[in-house]
C-alpha cells in the first residue's frame, strides 16, 4: 500500500508526515551506529547492513503508522516512545519478508533486487556461476533477516517504557510472529498440497501470516501504549483483523487485475506461480474450472494465457465476489468504530485508512 | 562437545546435572505452553514447535553450561535467573544451527533427521517429488529458526533480573548475534571464493561464526548476572575467545581425522564438501598441494580419495600444525585464569572444561 496514497485519501497528512519522519530517525540512527559497529568486522558485513537498510527504507512505514495512528488518536504524548515501537513493527515486517523471499525464492520485491538478488548479483558480477550466486544470495537473505528480527526485539526494549508496559508490548510483538509463522507454514503447505484449498482457508492463512502483524498488532500495540482500556484495545484489534483481510482479498485482485505500472509486479506473476489466492479458491470449486486449470501455475503461461484466465475467473464471479469480501471486511471494520467507547478521534483517523484500503491500486 | 564427557572430565557433575535439569526445566515449560498455545492454528503448527522442541533437547546444553558455570563460580545465587539466560543462549544456538543448515542444504545433524529433514520426509511420504519436498522442509526450517530466535531474546526479558540487567544481558546476547552473523557471511564467502582462505582468515570466521556466541558471550553473562567486575569478565572474555578458537580447530581435526563412530558423522563430509578448514589454509599454502587439490571438494569423493587426502594433510605437518594450534589457545585461555583478580573457584570450574576441549574425542 502506498502511505503517501493513504494520507492523500483523507488522513492528517502533515501530522502524520511528521509522525514518519521521527520512525525513520529512529531507524536511520539505529543503521548509522551499526554500521560503524560492523566495520571491525569487515567491508561485506557494512554491506549487509547497508542492504538491510536499504530495504527497510523502501518500505513505506505502513505498519508504523498503524501504531502512530491509534496512539496519537488516543491521546498518546511520548511520541518518541511511539517512534521505537514503530521502527520495531517496521524491522519485523523487514525480516518476515526477506525470509518470505528466501522461501519464494524471489530475488526481486517491487521491480528492484532484494537482498537475494543484490548478493546474487554481486556474485555473479565476481564470475560464480548462476546456482551458486543464487545461492549466495538466498543465504545473505537468511543472515539478513535474522538481524533484522532481533533488532524488531530491540527497539522494544530501547523504547525507554516501563517494566509491565515493556511486557505487554512485547507479548503483542510476540503474537505477531507467532501467527505469522503460523501462516507461512500454511502457507508453504498450501503450495505443494495438490487440492486447491478453500476461501475459509485462504482468508485464514492471509490473516495470519500477514494482517495479525501488519494490522491489528501495530493498532494494539499504539492504543496499549497510550494506556487505552481493555475495550478500545479488543475494538481496535477487532478493526485491524477484518481490515487486514479486506487488504489481503485486495492484494490478492490486484495481483491478477491490478494494473503493472501501478503495482510494479507483472500481473502474471501470481497466475503462474500458482499462487493459492480468494479468486482461485472461489474459481476453483465451481464448474468448468477443468478448462482453464491447466493454466494456473503453468511456468510457461503466456500474457494470452493468464488473459484467458482472467476472463474465466470474471465470467464465473470470482472477481465480483472477492470485490464483495473485501467490501465486507472493510466495511465490518468501520462498523467496529461506530461502538460507543471509541473515541471520535480515534474514529476520524482511521476512517480514511480503511477506505484507502479498498480505494487502492497498488 | 559431550557434556557429560566434559563433567566427567573433572567438573563438578553433580551441580551441574542439577543446573543442566533446571534449564532443561524451563525450556520443557516454554514448549508445553506453546504447544498448547499453538494448537489454535493447527496440527502442523503444533508439529513445528515439536520438532523445534526436540531440536533444542536433543543438544548438549553446553551454552548454559557455560552460563551456569560462571554464575556459580563467582558466587551468583539466583538459579532460576541463570537457567533462563542459559535457556535463552541455548535457544539462540538453536536458531543458528537451524539457519545454518538451510544456508548449507543439510537435511542431517548427529545422524537423524534434523527440522528440514522431518518436513522433507514427511512431503515425500505425502507424494511429494523429491524438490518440492525438500523445498518444503528448508522453508519450514526458515519458520523454526525465526521462532527460536525471536525466543531467545524473550528468555532474557522473563528471567526476571532489573533493567539495568537486563540491558546488560541484551547487549551481551546482541554481540552473540552480531558476530555469529558476520561469520555466517564470511564463512558463505568462502565456499564460493576461488581462493582459498588462510589460516588467520579461518580462525577470524571461526571466532566470529561459533566461538563468541558458544563461549564469549555465555561466559561473560554469567559473570555479569553474577555481579561480577569489570576485569573479572573481561578476563572470562578472554578465556572463552581462546577456548573457542581452540574448540573450533579441534572440530575441524575430529570432521578429517575424527573417528565415525564417535562424532556421529562420517569424517568423509567435510573434505567432500570442501570445508575451508584450519587443515586446508596450512595445506593450500605449501608446495604439492595442487596433486591433491582434485580431491577437496570432490562432490564423488570416495573413502580411498579422503584417505590419501588425509595422509597429505598428515604428510605435510597440517594435521600437527593443528594440533599445536588448538593446543596453544587452549593453554593461552587457560594462563588468563592465573591473573590474580580471578577467584580459585571460576579457575576450578573452568579448568576441566579447557582440558576436556583438547580431549575431546566427538
Amino acid at each position: 500500500m502506498d502511505a503517501a496514497r493513504l494520507g492523500s485519501a483523507g488522513g492528517p497528512t502533515a501530522v502524520a508526515d511528521e509522525h514518519q519522519s521521527r520512525v525513520d530517525a529512529v531507524l536511520a540512527r539505529f543503521f548509522s551506529v551499526t554500521r560503524r559497529r560492523a566495520e571491525p568486522l569487515g567491508a561485506e558485513y557494512v554491506r549487509l547492513w547497508d542492504r538491510l537498510e536499504a530495504n527497510t527504507v523502501g518500505g513505506k512505514r505502513f505498519r508504523p503508522r498503524m501504531v502512530l495512528a491509534a496512539y496519537q488518536a488516543l491521546g498518546g504524548l511520548d511520541l518518541q516512545a511511539a517512534a521505537c515501537i514503530g521502527a520495531a513493527f517496521e524491522l519485523l515486517h523487514t525480516a518476515l519478508i526477506v525470509h518470505d523471499d528466501v522461501i519464494d525464492h524471489d530475488f526481486v520485491r517491487r521491480g528492484a533486487p532484494n537482498i537475494a538478488g543484490s548478493y546474487r548479483d554481486a556474485a555473479r558480477a565476481a564470475g560464480a556461476p548462476d546456482a551458486v550466486a543464487e545461492h549466495r544470495g538466498l543465504s545473505a537473505s537468511v543472515i539478513a533477516g535474522d538481524l533484522a528480527l532481533f533488532n524488531a526485539y530491540r527497539f522494544v526494549d530501547r523504547s525507554g517504557v516501563g517494566d509491565e508496559m515493556r511486557a505487554r508490548l512485547l507479548e503483542v510483538m510476540d503474537d505477531a510472529l507467532f501467527a505469522s509463522a503460523a501462516g507461512e507454514l500454511i502457507d508453504v503447505d498450501f503450495a505443494w498440497m495438490p487440492e486447491l484449498p478453500g476461501v475459509d482457508e485462504i482468508l485464514g492463512m492471509e490473516r495470519l501470516k500477514t494482517a495479525v502483524y501488519s494490522f491489528e498488532c501495530p493498532l494494539q500495540a499504539g492504543a496499549i501504549l497510550a494506556g487505552a482500556p481493555d475495550e478500545t484495545i479488543t475494538t481496535l484489534a477487532e478493526f485491524g483483523r477484518d481490515l487486514g483481510i479486506a487488504y489481503q482479498v485486495v492484494d490478492d485482485l490486484l495481483g491478477v487485475f491490478g494494473q503493472e505500472s501501478e503495482t510494479g509486479k507483472t500481473v502474471v506473476g501470481d497466475l503462474r506461480e500458482g499462487k493459492r489466492t480468494v479468486l482461485i479458491a472461489y474459481a476453483s470449486a465451481l464448474e468448468g474450472w477443468h478448462e482453464v486449470a491447466p493454466l494456473f501455475g503453468d511456468p510457461d503461461l503466456t500474457e494470452e494465457g493468464a488473459e484467458r484466465l482472467r476472463r474465466h475467473l470474471e465470467a464465473v464471479g470470482a472477481r465480483g465476489f472477492a470485490e464483495g469480501l473485501a467490501r465486507y471486511y472493510a466495511n465490518r471494520a468501520l462498523s467496529r468504530l461506530l461502538e460507543p467507547h471509541v473515541p471520535v478521534a480515534l474514529r476520524t483517523e482511521l476512517h480514511p485508512i480503511a477506505d484507502a484500503v479498498l480505494a487502492r491500486r497498488a
